[in-house]
């Protein structure tokens, strides 16, 4: 738990970097955009506690960041476990690394580079060319990352603006030194097919890399680059096939590399700009000239420090210990990146939806610059648990990039997607998770879209022929979806067919999914005045109750003759449940919590089955936790809780619907010091945290708020849960809020004393667990007195 | 495929050591013991085939050998990757040697160390202080390791008898050298809960290790050792949590590790010996002094390198290319380990069946030799379709040994085990594997062992309070196997009960495995005159027609209540099956062919429905490949066929029972060229090679000889297939068969001549596909005519 108290490892850094700490500490936060007008406390850095290793002895191979900038283009850091969708990029526990590449985004990876001294062995590929490090010589902070190289005695410093990666080396004495760029590697998710670099100068390159296709993302991607050096190079050479070999200025081909070599004298410092695109060469060199004209690296360290900390700065907690700030600052910043940024300065991006790659065009404003961001990004499957709240309330213009950008691909593809990677659809996971998203994020005001056009490609998901046609990865058919079975029966069987269409075909786990989504398209409909369709999807959001199994009082799986499995079982592990079992699926029911406790003989009955839940899975940590064990793993899997996915992210907040709110403030405080809690790079989300999901989900926690229907409602509400920080305080956008802050004052609030004792909303005694949506953006004071002991008593006001 | 061709990695090895092939060269086969009478080609080597490395880019921890004697006690080699029950070992992609440990056992690993040079690193773990290495610098051989590691400039040779590591350290011109012992780290299955040395003179340490227990082994074990160095060191130091320590001459307790230091001159060479006992130091050093009282580093490897010829000389092949038969030998040598000796040299070994842990004494013979070894191995499931067909024939003196340690451990615990670990009971997998290979033993004329005893031993497994009472790792109960309900009611409902007992309660896949040892026990019950028994056994054999799904035609899960489980799907994995689907278990009634057939309608629709599932599994490589990602692996998984797992390895053999021989030949060959060929590290068994039991299969299944009711019946059979050679001589151990040898030729045989014209037995024609044991062991002569077609007449005839 105290890895890494305070700043124990700072002292262990050579002297020369310690420079940059204090950089950063002189630095004012004068550069400004968008959010100019938010006023925010100015000492105060936020960045400084956030602990970029959290859970890196488990990475993903989009998990870890250092240098890039908030949902950044460029993700430039050490890969250390270059291989793997899974359990790759940067992991703690091993020694060697790899090389430090330019993108760890969903489905995307590319531009492997290293600085090497000494004889040449690029072409030996990176298990002989890697340099072995020790986290002893390491500084790892956001926008940050500097690291020396045993094998090579160089010392190498990463940051980055949003498109461009920028290197700082600092090379021992030799009398040929190197940086190479390997286009023969694997990289996480992809291998690389072929490559192109050009030598446009001696002290510039060109080229690009076709990374090949995966089973979630099929056709190859193109990453283009330049890199730039302060310094020209004597010698540019290459290799392909495992063979070095000599070239004038073009190197092409399957499994090649290339390299410039160049002596050194003992410290001499050399600088490297790699800027990228997906659309060309000239695109990536825009980018660079745009964001970094100059060679300033020092500079571009504090403007990215600052860049984070105006992001982190929106929500400022005091109180609680150091570790849970920490913690806390690290769980926002992973809800700030992973969905990453893939279109140029000037709105240029990739369109892949076709059959022809092809370059799009996103609308400008007057000063050329692009209206939104378009981006890779995993799906927003379980999102209403977590970046629906999250974002749509402190970050509205993120939320209204990602609206417009899935409605540009709508333009371009015919439908709103699941998971855009690189332009292409990849059709992550299941249903119509973007409806929630976007419904919410018209209902609480965010509305710079065009709303016509997103209902009408909401609606088209959600008949056949849309996402809800689809199962996961399901990239070329229709039929895994089941969604003519859900709307001619009620509910679509399991299994569906003796084919398999993709994955996730797991008809009760779609059929709850998509009760929720119907009714979240419904208040969308009606708050647009389609009375028809409001009705229509109100009726489909019953669906739920189709696979309702009384006779076993949990949700279960029929089949095409209506007949359930046998035999039953609530703890199966998928058959039925995507990534989960009927255990974690019951509870699916978030637009209509009460009618689940009716289906369960009334709050008592529901309460108490709930509340066995969690006492059964406090004895398993709350997680169905991952192991490279067959045997292990399907006996975590038997759990009634997992808080280390998506499927049952709301379960602790239910209680807040069935009179026990205290249980809600006990329980998500178990799961948070269980699951939520800790700094170290063992520590981290129980599973999967996938691009900002789970540190979206404890963020919420951990200021208590929430909302269980995702904020789809007409009038959104809030639900109060337990902060464990004495005061949070959120800086509302003033471009959509008119409140300038929220405020949540807690007394009394300690780590035994976290139950509500009584409220107080804007100086007025609140007696219910929920609050609007309006009152939290109109600027108001939430206060909370906390006690040891329940008041059971508390919190049963009907909601407002 | 062509990855190692003929000697090439040689070319790369430094000339020093290029001594070494040519020592092996020179080297006679005079060192004889057991096996003295057997007569070899003198010129043939066919340890000099073997290639250590094939399959290593996915080594289990007990998968890699290099400096380890056939079934030896100590396995000496580089560990590449420290932790994981999966994928761990020595990982042929991996860059860093973390240290070279000594057993690389069944839930057992013990003894790492590492020599250095310069600063010690030893306390910062072997992340920091492991090294670089590259495949380039290092030689790898059956008995014998050399590689350079280069962050120490060291070059490191390793060899070994049955019990002792030899290990001959080069090290360069150093003010300060060392050797570590580390007894702080995580070494595959377990981590090391404590240890103990002691200096027990400047050239001498002695000490414990305590490995903690495991899932599957959960009792710890205490691993002794002496190392001896052949000049002396000048000082003795340790570490404990992550700091130095002095110590005087004793370091103890948790986390610990110890190191000797030295001043080293250019190239100078020095020796260590590390003997191994799970006695107690004094028996290691007796291990010590029996088997290597000298310090002669190249005798030990020419012994090693002959040990090994002679023991895979049993089987000679000539013909086919020369990677079939470097894969060949490589196979052999598969399953000639893994399945580790765990006795010292005069017979004591460690019982840890009772309370506390004792010390056993194995009977001895007139030279104070134990008359058995103990192993600690893997179950023998699986083992009736390839280590019974090939132990029992060719090594007939290795099946001896594990026929009565098992029943010692009888004696000790009460329970012929299932995969005995270091005197301890795992209970890895199901049923009562064991039976098969005891009773196919008898059968087989191997009778020096009690057989009374054996049998009550047996026929306790196959009651209650037996094996079959247990599932898989169920270590304090006996209700997951569900005995009571296979005799009750004939098979076993699914799921058994709420609550788990261990893994794999799987009741239709325990019904199948139970109902075929059944039917092997019954055989010897009336080979023991004992026909009450026979009656009883062969009633309940008939069991697997309980679970046959007349409506579906296959296999299928059946509850409590008599009821199939709905919806039917073939190909679902687990969830009633071990390890497999019902696909794969159908075909699992290996002694009762023509009854399933029967079951299915006759020898054509039999044979329809295997060839489609031939048909369907080539599409999929005839494997479910293994693999780290979640949604490929549930895909994977939904083949009819599985060549990289234990449930259907028969499969292809079938053919020969319903008319259909030309179809075994045939494909039998698709999977040998498919899933059993190359020799590279990214080659190997689709799977999981389990300790010789896909070894064992790739051998019979190329040598053309298997046996699918794994030789259990009274008169043991033999099935003919199509061998790849042009000519096999099994050499025959005289101890236990009159013959000299058994030879199969072939004429005609060719990649694409695979099917057998016609065959004559000892000069007579042949036209059935089986062939008596008696046969065999008499010193028979088969001769196959193969061509390019199928002769679809041939070998029709009823076995004799």
């Amino acid at each position: 738990m105290d890895f890494y108290q305070s700043n124990v490892r700072f002292s262990t850094i050579p002297i020369k970097f310690l420079v940059l700490p204090l950089l950063l500490l002189l630095s004012s936060c004068s550069d400004t955009e968008k959010d100019s007008n938010i006023t925010m406390s100015q000492a105060f850095s936020p960045v400084d506690l956030v602990e970029p290793l959290l859970g890196t002895a488990d990475s993903r191979w989009f998990y870890f960041s250092s240098a890039s900038r908030p949902f950044g283009m460029v993700n430039l850091s050490p890969d250390t476990q270059k291989e793997g969708t899974w359990r790759s990029g940067y992991r703690y526990h091993k020694n060697t690394i790899h090389f430090f590449s330019h993108i760890h985004a969903w489905q995307l990876s590319g531009i492997p580079v290293l600085p090497t001294t000494g004889e040449f062995k690029g072409h030996l590929g990176s298990d002989q060319y890697g340099s072995r490090f020790s986290h002893d010589n390491e500084m790892v902070r956001p926008g940050f990352h500097q690291v020396y190289l045993d094998d090579y005695e160089i010392n190498a410093e990463l940051t980055s603006t949003t498109r461009v990666g920028f290197h700082r080396y600092t090379f021992p004495e030799s009398e040929v030194s190197h940086i190479l760029f390997d286009f023969s590697t694997i990289l996480g998710p992809s291998g690389s097919e072929r490559g192109y670099v050009k030598m446009v100068s001696d002290s510039e390159l060109e080229g690009y890399v076709i990374m090949e296709g995966t089973l979630r993302r099929p056709k190859p991607v193109k990453v283009f680059f330049i890199a730039q050096f302060d310094k020209p190079f004597e010698t540019f050479a290459g290799w392909q096939d495992g063979k070095l070999v000599e070239v004038s200025d073009v190197m092409e081909g399957a499994a090649i590399g290339a390299y410039v070599s160049f002596p050194t004298s003992a410290n001499e410092e050399r600088l490297m700009k790699v800027a990228i695109s997906y659309v060309s060469t000239d695109q990536a060199r825009l980018n660079q000239q745009t964001e970094l004209a100059h060679w300033n690296f020092d500079q571009v360290i504090v403007e990215s420090h600052n860049d984070w900390n105006r992001w982190l700065g929106r929500i400022e907690v005091e109180g609680g210990t150091e570790v849970e700030q920490r913690r806390f600052y690290t769980d926002l910043w992973k809800a700030l990146q992973g969905r990453r940024i893939v279109n140029d300065v000037n709105g240029k991006y990739l369109d892949m939806t076709g059959d022809e790659r092809r370059t799009g065009q996103i609308p400008l404003d007057g000063h050329g610059r692009p209206l939104f961001n378009h981006h890779s990004s995993d799906s927003f499957w379980g999102a209403q648990w977590s970046l629906n709240t999250l974002w749509h309330l402190v970050y509205p213009e993120v939320t209204e990039d990602f609206v417009n950008s899935m409605l540009m691909m709508y333009d371009d593809g015919g439908l709103i997607p699941r998971g855009p990677s690189g332009g292409n659809y990849t059709y992550v996971m299941t249903g119509a998770s973007t409806t929630p998203f976007i419904v919410s994020a018209w209902m609480k005001g965010i509305r710079g879209f065009d709303v016509e056009k997103a209902y009408e490609g909401l609606r088209k998901n959600h008949f056949p022929g849309g996402l809800m046609s689809k199962a996961g990865y399901e990239h070329d058919t229709f039929k895994g979806g089941g969604i003519e079975y859900y709307m001619e029966r009620g509910y679509i069987p399991h299994p569906l067919s003796d084919t398999r269409y993709g994955f996730h075909q797991d008809g009760p786990g779609q059929t709850l999914e998509y009760s929720y989504q119907d009714w979240a398209l419904a208040q969308m409909a009606k708050s647009l005045g389609k009375q028809e369709d409001y009705e229509m999807f109100s009726d489909r959001s019953q669906n739920y109750r189709n696979i309702w199994y009384e006779e076993e009082g949990w949700m279960w799986v029929r089949d095409h003759d209506g007949q359930w499995r046998e035999p039953f079982d609530v703890l199966e592990y998928g058959n039925g449940w995507i990534e989960g079992n009927a255990a974690h699926y019951t509870w699916w029911v978030p637009h209509d919590v009460p009618s689940l406790a009716d289906l369960m003989g009334g709050e008592q009955a529901f309460n108490e089955k709930l509340n066995q839940s969690f006492e059964y899975g406090r004895e398993h940590d709350f997680v169905t936790q991952r192991t490279e064990d067959n045997e292990l793993r399907d006996i975590r899997r038997r759990n009634y809780i997992n808080y280390g996915n998506q499927p049952c992210m709301q379960m602790a907040f239910l209680f807040n619907y069935s009179g026990a709110p205290w249980l809600t403030q006990y329980w998500t405080r178990q799961v948070i010091n269980t699951e939520y809690a800790g700094i170290s790079p063992d520590d981290g989300y129980g599973g999967d945290e996938d691009q900002g999901l789970m540190g979206a989900l404890a963020v919420l926690m951990k200021i208590g708020l929430f909302s269980t229907n995702g904020g789809s409602a007409i009038e959104p509400l809030y639900e109060v849960a337990s902060p464990i920080f004495d005061r949070i305080t959120i800086h509302l956008n003033p471009g959509y809020y008119p409140g300038e802050t929220f405020v949540i004052e807690t007394t009394g609030n300690s780590p035994e004393s976290y139950y509500i004792q009584s409220a107080e909303l804007n100086g007025r005694p609140l007696d219910s667990p929920f609050i609007s949506h309006d009152h939290v953006v109109n600027g108001s004071v939430l206060k909370l007195v906390m006690d040891s002991t329940p008041n059971k008593s508390w919190g049963l006001s009907p909601s407002p």
